[in-house]
């Protein structure tokens, strides 16, 4: 290679040797000078580009340091050999999951993911704009470990206002999922604690106590939640539960288990209660149910939320509220942990919620969700009329009983046949799921299209009648 | 309450609902209407305003939502009780840490955070501000559990480039700090595994280990960094080492011993290294070391990599290199972890790496440290005559043997008298810390500025002679 088809530009508002630098880099990343192959020497390229050597030079210094070109002693410059990663272009092509999935299905009744088209994207984006500010030395400092004081002021505020849920900020841990939070209450126990889950339940739940080599038993529901017997005959420390609308079943906790729960946790000590309180933004009817962590005194509630739902699952953030007599032991133990979620983030959240824009925002979703909900819940009832309903009137799914005589496979694939996506409930069950191959599905909402719904229902019927 | 002082304006951009929300808001916010006190009836307010009842109606129904207001039957609305909250305004004077660090002490060596005044923010703001972008379905997602493809791209680009990392973009996972990738590490392998560290080394190892109950032992350095004989005789099956610049003594492992440490990983099934290669984008003479990684010919290293040190710890930014073999296992058992990181801020990372921003940043940034390093070392040279500076030319610390007969706690008291903050080596001990108060310090110089590095190893002189 002895030429480089470069025109510089002194009137460009970049450098001449930026412009070489810039040139040679893209050249090089797009394959069109070989590995190895030897660039035109310094004074060559100043004559040739009518420039100083001084501006080639500073140009391959900079090659040579991000490492596109080596210099090689008394011989000149080469083309690094950047094989060794592959071809770039090829992989920022391959397809991802969703891609695929949307290839094979019409319709997806996945519970995971939030409603795409109302986030509030401008004022996150001025938002955050306005917290990426120079003269902000928090965004470039370890923050608190258990979060951002502005950002748990603000959880704490909404906290009280919405779920009845009191606490003081020191009790709020701020981090970026369920499972991490879920994590360092297992360092903060004994070892030998006796776990316990809902089945059927979250199921991360089971494998994450399952990678972290302890104890877990899960417990059978009825139809009022988690049964209580199961706790003392398994000698249970620490219960995880949903009780204001169980995952997956969407049943809600009635205030008479509530208090026997209660009763239970405050029984001996160590006995705790980790309510996962996930997706009880959303609410379509009756009053908004208080969280078990309101109705506790004895500090035996560990409370548990996410903006997963809320707000999407891909701003990782969730918290905690510790009982205060756990605070000073967690910061003890803990505090070596830097809270996962980042200043900038943090900060754009607190903002959000302190300008009513979360709660402005929770409203009109709380609309959008039971609007969807309706219609799903509408489109059953008249194409699928043998199909029972289960569960309280929330959240962003529910579970449906299809009565057809097929068990769940022959429903999940004869939907599919439809190139509908749907969920059998067995997935959710620790053990022994062929038991429970009742026919019974979970359908999310919340990313279809009120339009869409009645639409994938009726391929249901289609495929199902 | 009667009246409220507020003139609506129907010039206003917002409307006149906005208005009053907005404006009782703040006044309850502030305490300038006290719980329990009943507000005006809604017909009074429109008539004392001249506008509608419906925008008074608009407004309380609103402040009934978020909770400021409490709506009583048949009798009105009164101010809802938020003492339980704590008075917000107090605690958002709280002063941090920092605040009261800066009272004490005029100059700071600490060896957390950055430089904190030629951070790009200008490029970090457009990035991020193009990535919040409506179209962008990711963004509403939850991503892949090891993290978005393009930015794992970007990282195994510069890996190759800069550090010699053999990889595919497979072999990266993405968290949100070094003890969170350990967790996965620790979950990842078999329960009776026995880890080691280096003794001194990063205090927060030897916690995160104990913390998650696994098995171990600190093994002791020579000038060469980590002496191998401990490995076998500990029965060592997973190591870890800071080869390319030890924390904290700043050495560098030869060629020889990394051969040996590899030698010794290869030598049986289930051996690995974890190389945490924290702070090698900062070295200021010779050549850039490899990694470890790049040496390794038998899938033994496991290459750990952060942006807290090259861009800031409070974007929360890490990642690691597992090998081939390791990656159906990490899959399967641990792919129900979400990558903690959020999609904004790893597609913000990833644009800003392939647009060149943070080769450019690391190259100004390897300029300006290099500057105050060399200013610390004049320094202690001019005012500290008997002191050796120790380690390689690397990084942002750097530790100093005073020789001037007073012990750790006596120099870091006497710097304290003159407000200067050092740190003590022996905390980064992990046993014994007394049989090493040989009067060696740890001196960061990443967050001073230039100017202030002289005055205040003046100081230091001053405290010590």
């Amino acid at each position: 290679m002895n030429e480089i088809a470069l025109h510089l530009d002194r009137n460009d508002g970049q450098t001449l040797t930026e412009q070489l630098y810039t040139f040679l880099k893209t050249e090089i990343m797009n394959g069109n000078i070989s590995k190895n192959e030897k660039v035109p020497s310094k004074r060559q390229l100043a004559l040739n580009l009518e420039c100083s050597i001084n501006t080639i030079q500073g140009a391959y210094n900079q090659l040579v340091d991000e490492g596109y070109l080596i210099a090689k002693e008394r011989s000149g410059y080469y083309v690094a050999e950047l094989d060794g990663i592959l071809n770039l272009k090829k992989i920022q092509r391959v397809p991802n999951m969703d891609t695929k999935l949307t290839e094979r299905y019409r319709y997806d009744f996945s519970y995971h993911g939030v409603d795409l088209e109302h986030f509030p994207f401008r004022e996150w984006r001025r938002i955050t704009r306005d917290v990426i500010n120079e003269d902000d030395k928090d965004l470039l400092c370890v923050g608190d470990p258990k979060g951002f004081l502005g950002l748990r002021t603000s959880i704490a505020r909404y906290l009280h206002h919405s779920r009845g849920v009191a606490c003081s900020i020191r009790q709020i841990v701020v981090s970026s999922g369920t499972e991490f939070l879920l994590q360092l209450l297992i360092q903060l126990f004994d070892p030998s604690t006796q776990y316990a889950i809902e089945n059927p339940g979250y199921e991360k739940l089971n494998l994450l106590f399952k990678s972290n080599r302890v104890k877990i038993k899960p417990l059978p529901l009825d139809d009022q939640g988690l049964r209580l017997e199961g706790l003392e005959q398994h000698l249970v420390d620490v219960v995880c539960i949903t009780p204001s609308h169980q995952f997956p079943t969407g049943c809600i906790m009635p205030i008479a288990r509530r208090l026997q729960l209660l009763g239970w946790a405050g029984g001996k000590p160590g006995r705790y209660i980790i309510e996962d309180d996930y997706d009880s933004e959303f609410r379509y009817s009756g009053k908004p149910i208080p969280s078990l962590q309101g109705l506790d005194q004895n500090g035996r509630v560990i409370y548990m939320g996410a903006f997963s739902k809320s707000l999407s699952p891909a701003f990782r953030i969730s918290y905690m509220v510790l009982p205060e007599h756990l605070i000073d032991s967690f910061d003890e133990k803990l505090n070596f942990f830097n809270c996962p979620v980042s200043i900038i983030a943090q900060k754009t959240l607190g903002e959000f919620m302190n300008k009513g824009h979360f709660e402005r925002h929770l409203n009109r979703m709380r609309n959008l969700y039971g609007q969807k909900r309706e219609a799903l819940v509408s489109a059953i009832h008249e194409h699928l009329p043998f199909a029972q309903i289960e569960g309280a009137s929330a959240g962003l799914h529910l579970t449906v009983r299809i009565n057809n005589g097929m068990n769940e496979n022959e429903l999940v694939a004869f939907a599919e046949h439809q190139q509908v996506k749907v969920y059998g409930l067995s997935r959710y069950y620790s053990n022994s799921p062929h038991d429970r191959n009742d026919g019974r599905l979970l359908l999310g909402f919340a990313t279809m299209k009120i339009d869409e719904i009645n639409n994938a229902v009726a391929l249901l019927k289609k495929a199902w009648y």
